[in-house]
């Protein structure tokens, strides 16, 4: 059995927020504005990107991997960011 | 047992995505990169944000729906953009 070899597609789900430490500008204006719209339960926002990435690996731990080395190179800024890899289902299109 | 009417403390993750249908020019730009930097395997990727909120509500249905108004009138675009709404358990900072 050589299907070990043959790639199959895989879906991620990348989270990338800033770090606890760090300051998120971005974040406080959002929180700014839902109070001003009455949102006062809020009590603090942060804010971060999402990347769906669908790719083509030998297994899921590959594609996990794979996924984790795009981060560090490029879609997060490990200095001041965490990074969260998460392989999903399907298409990854059953949003609300 | 008036314990319904104290309100909790819950953190919510918002995810925003461009919809299907809808280009996607950050996604395709990050694609690019991720290609030059040799992540050939990559068939697509979809860029969007997401947001970690605190609030405080009297129950977590009651929180989600709060949250979703806020994504409504703030934090997504319904015309461009889905949203998914999680409660997450704790301070939601356990990632990697």
């Amino acid at each position: 059995m050589s299907r070990s070899k043959t790639p199959s597609t895989f879906h991620a789900r990348v989270t990338v927020m800033p770090r606890r430490a760090v300051l998120d500008p971005q974040g406080r204006a959002i929180h700014q504005a839902l109070k001003r719209l009455g949102f006062k339960q809020v009590e603090e926002v942060r804010a971060g990107k999402s990347f769906d990435l669908t790719l083509t690996a030998a297994g899921a731990e590959a594609a996990a991997a794979a996924v984790e080395e795009m981060c560090r190179r490029l879609l997060a800024n490990p200095v001041i960011e965490d990074f969260a890899v998460e392989l999903v289902d399907g298409a990854g299109d059953g949003r609300s």
